[in-house]
């Protein structure tokens, strides 16, 4: 394993929560998580690949939606626990619920509201 | 525990990843962990307040430091696992190595390079 993955402070299960940002918005898209693996191949594809916690297994993010996420840069915190990527997103698409990104629930007395459109149908992303 | 909290999908030990962003300036300051007391206290206090995996306690932001995020809003994710957080960073320094950030290294040819000042000697924030 090269030095630089050596120096990522794996979990227990061998996986550190990644962090995709938008890197022309800002937007935090999603977090997933990666092992070593996935984060070497999201270097050498320069696209982002996860580790799927529920499926166990790699994930190539976009290989069924297409809604791919190139990659702009990769970071790590201080304490060499989480990875943070920057990343173009193809089709504008980071969530599975067709809209641009997870995070589209924000806490307002005491709910959490949706205030983000679905721009496209699931049920026509994975056909 | 109100509805809103009980919505979010607790890890085995009662814990999610919580992301912290800078309202203004959209940069990713730090991801920490927040169990649902730590979550609550944030909204109350408004301000960020984490769990302390290190020191199994809850750790009040900026309790030493100053450093104290001012919540600007909470969004949770698709899963409901993940807390993405807006908050206003006083003092420009979320990281305790004095800089804007924990995430100050930059993968570039195979290597972490760091490319974020030292705003403030660590010896002096926590004296």
């Amino acid at each position: 394993m090269p030095g630089w993955l050596q120096q990522i402070k794996w979990d227990d299960k061998g996986l550190v929560p990644a962090i995709t940002q938008d890197a022309k918005s800002g937007k935090v898209l999603m977090m997933a998580w990666m092992n070593a693996e996935a984060l070497q191949l999201t270097l050498d594809n320069q696209r982002a690949v996860y580790w799927s916690r529920s499926r166990q297994k790699l994930w190539f993010k976009g290989e069924e939606s297409g809604h791919v996420q190139k990659l702009v840069e990769i970071r790590v915190d201080c304490d060499a626990d989480v990875i943070l990527l920057q990343v173009e997103q193809i089709g504008g698409i980071a969530c599975h619920t067709g809209r641009r990104r997870c995070f589209y629930r924000l806490l307002k007395d005491g709910q959490w509201y949706e205030d983000e459109q679905v721009i496209k149908n699931p049920a026509e992303i994975y056909q």
